[in-house]
């Protein structure tokens, strides 16, 4: 298998994750692709920074930012108050698929969350991506829950 | 319609929040009600408490507790830096049902989550909860994605 090493993003990895969100997005264009130090991607990334309960990865291969995601550790009352793990904003290359990058992400998100005590990884997928459905049943998820969304 | 007071969640409301989960749970018994004041309890509402992105809270009406709600608000760098609002945990009282409890709490959750510059608010609810997702479309939000889950 090919490994890939997971880092904390930086501001220079923001053109890169810009640039996936719109290569991979099922609404259409929702960024400032040619802005990828705009005030808002700077102030999210710095948000983030700064609470130690948010990461924002990249995944590299052979120092080459292939994929990203973003984990979010939250405490919670229910299961004897256990703390959990929320994924958000997986995107793997489309030029590097089938190298089971995404897989190494979501083994790495899940150790982490181990690490940190929590009772379990969680993430939503809009209902159009059948292909990442397939994917995280195959590692192990269970498309348990409905994800609804209210735009504001 | 009756109105409900949202106010955040304290020690002495854990009881009333374990009984909510245990009676409103799909999983079979999760909880030791017997000991809300247990270590893990506390810890949870102590980290949630600590944490500027996280609030615990109660529905009240006529100052008896009636609903609990969690709310995380998460930076993220799509959508311009889009900030959402995630809600978990969300139960209403059986004895207290048809009061439209639930939709001022997430109402309350929305103006909150506005207030707060996100892009939208999002949460799952597990697929057997059927009267929950007629619920939450009827109320707007958009069944558009699948929830998933990894035990750890």
């Amino acid at each position: 298998m090919i490994e890939t090493t997971i880092r904390a993003a930086t501001r220079d990895d923001l053109a890169f994750i810009i640039a996936l969100i719109e290569e991979d997005s099922v609404y259409g264009s929702t960024e400032d692709a040619a802005n990828p130090q705009a005030p808002g991607y700077l102030a999210a990334l710095a948000a983030i920074d700064a609470d130690p309960n948010q990461m924002l990865l990249i995944a590299t291969l052979d120092g080459e930012p292939v994929g990203t995601f973003q984990l979010t550790f939250t405490p919670g009352i229910s299961r004897r108050g256990a703390w959990r793990c929320t994924v958000e904003n997986v995107h793997v290359s489309a030029t590097h698929r089938n190298k089971r990058i995404g897989e190494q992400m979501m083994a790495w998100a899940a150790d982490q969350a181990r690490a940190r005590g929590c009772a379990f990884v969680q993430l939503t997928s809009n209902k159009q991506r059948t292909d990442a459905h397939r994917f995280y049943e195959r590692i192990g998820f269970s498309k348990s829950h409905e994800g609804f969304k209210l735009k504001l």
